[in-house]
């Protein structure tokens, strides 16, 4: 349902409180809506220093959630921790809709399911299969090379959930690992040897759909660690990926914000290889580097407000992941040079903990030339400390 | 001080919890800042929706804002109702600084004190005096020429405690209505034949000093409805007033953000008419029309971080201010082709009550021609219903 009005106390409800609930939050926020969020962590969570509509449950309890629903006027996610069941049982008892809808979220949550949907719907994806047995490992070795990727269908997340195996032995070993003894469906995934990582942002309801440009993630141990907009490839590549993902999103029937990575491979395909049906690290660029950033639109999409433009602010934007760089109570130290430059942009998530890796922050700097941007990002946020 | 870390936790208190608070707090979140609020109304306010940390109390009592200050790191206002006595006390006893500090406060909360500061700063104001008699009443008309305006030297807004008077008789009895005979101190102030009305946003610190575009401010019955930037006047006019305003910071050292407002006269002078120490209604279409927003800056200036650019993201700005169009619970209506414009902003300040005339959103478009960006503001923004 469209709407063309904000009531008084127009309330969203986030399942799960960090950094990608609060950057939606101050969308939601600079609409009037009111924010409300449900966490299933005992440290205080970003969102929470945000919002007086702050509950604590579990994401498996129905009960808890429902009540928390019954709150708000339309519910979303910022994680892919809640199964669709579960979210069906939730809107049906609460009342109150989610989006992503448990129906198009029950296409995504599970591996071999998205890889069918998306291949039944034209999409290519890298070659898959699912594995129950050490013949259907060495089989798939064999027939795809080593190594290859071993996934849990469900609950990856930043590379958790992946191993890599190089033979029968450690393929065995990392079957076992991933609870593909204990009944759990593994999948078997190709390596695929790419150029470079994609990504593109869509948001879509009954209002239309608004695709972002297409943009470069520069992962480092599966960990992104820099995005680049627009990626810095053919553009009849770029078009190609927004094309996949339009595509995609339609494929789910997705309302919504929702991210989608592709591979480039060496010999000029583009592969789908992973979909998020939430606001996305690779789209924090957008938040300064388009006219509408996605965490606007995840609040438009949801709320189905007609959607904003994905047009960029300027050439060329370079984002740097800031990673916790001590394990200590959270201080984001040496910001000076990245506050001082013009068209550069800190985020700093408000974790009160900071963790060797943890995602704590991101700057997003604005240029003209591509390489020059992510150079100079790269400087000014060398020194910093977190 | 300066300041080149954040620390987690760290908290900025608002004194006032309206629009102006909400705004800066989104800037605020975005660096992790925890935000506090203090309110003195019984109706639910626009940012006490957006924090846990809020508290109600009466900005006449010191012991309350004490109790409050003492859990924030740094103290800022939104509004100039509470007195630089009552500041400095609270500042003194809680031990948690104020920016504004009550000392730049005191020179310009009493608008005789702040006249008087910015003329020996070299600074052109509107001629005034004191008045106390109708003597000196009647001489004020005859020298400056009716009509002229009665101010109550303290506590005016948005034209409240001003009157226009045309003759003796009437300036006798608006003396009398802005309480000149219970001791009320009253100012005369001749009327200026003025072209356009300007103003200027400058942020200051320790670490340097923030000047915003010249911009018109548009008024109908003294309520500004409009804002155009950069002020369509000549281009040494425009500098001219921020350089006057970067001198009347100066003067009274102000570390934050403060708005000053001038007449252009139709002679070609450019007078300083009214500051406020706080974030101001000129300078909203800073959100999106410069790199680093009136909020922003606000947020850093009274931390101690370093300023942002003031460098405007369009060649034309026109920012429409929503008042309300109806008494009832707040709702804002048909705002869908203000949605879908391109580099189109709406902003919905969460109010529960709309009153006819209160200031309850804002629209900011950017554009190439100021006359076209204005008129196409007016035309997406005309149907809205709040």
């Amino acid at each position: 349902m469209s709407r063309t009005s904000i009531p008084a106390k127009l309330k969203i409800g986030f399942l799960g409180a960090g950094q990608l609930a609060r950057m939606s939050a101050l969308e939601a926020f600079r609409f009037g809506i009111q924010v409300a969020v449900f966490s299933d962590r005992t440290e205080n969570e970003p969102v929470q220093f945000m919002t007086p509509f702050s509950t604590s449950g579990s994401f498996d309890s129905v009960d808890d959630m429902v009540e928390f629903a019954k709150e708000c006027d339309v519910i979303t996610l910022e994680n892919e921790f809640i199964s669709s069941e579960i979210l069906h049982e939730v809107q049906e008892k609460s009342g109150t809709p989610i989006f992503p809808s448990p129906k198009s979220f029950a296409l995504i949550e599970n591996k071999l399911i998205e890889k069918q949907t998306f291949e039944n719907a034209g999409i290519p994806v890298t070659p898959y299969k699912l594995v129950k047995s050490m013949n259907d490992l060495e089989n798939f070795g064999n027939e795809h090379g080593w190594p290859y990727l071993l996934k849990s269908s469900k609950g990856g997340y930043d590379g958790y959930g992946n191993e890599t195996v190089k033979d029968l032995q450690s393929a065995t070993k990392a079957f076992e690992k991933l609870g593909g003894n204990t009944g759990r469906a593994i999948l078997a995934e190709a390596f695929v040897p790419f150029t470079k990582e994609l990504a593109v942002q869509v948001a879509r309801n009954e209002t239309g759909v608004a695709v972002y440009p297409c943009c470069e993630t520069v992962q480092e141990n599966h960990i992104c660690v820099a995005v680049l907009s627009p990626a810095p490839i053919e553009e009849k590549f770029q078009q190609r990926a927004q094309e996949l993902a339009v595509k995609a999103v339609e494929a789910i029937d997705g309302k919504g914000i929702y991210a989608f990575e592709f591979f480039l491979t060496e010999d000029g395909n583009i592969l789908l290889n992973e979909s998020a049906p939430r606001p996305h690290n690779s789209g924090h660029y957008t938040i300064e580097g388009c006219v509408t950033s996605q965490f606007e639109n995840h609040v438009r999409s949801v709320l189905g407000l007609p959607l904003g433009s994905t047009k960029m602010n300027a050439p060329a934007i370079a984002m740097i992941n800031l990673l916790g760089t001590h394990n200590r109570p959270a201080e984001t130290d040496h910001i000076q040079k990245a506050l001082e430059t013009q068209n550069g942009h800190l985020h700093v998530y408000g974790k009160t903990q900071s963790k060797v890796g943890r995602k704590m922050a991101h700057y997003t700097l604005l240029g003209d030339d591509l390489d020059k941007t992510y150079q100079n990002a790269k400087k000014l946020t060398k020194g910093i400390e977190i």
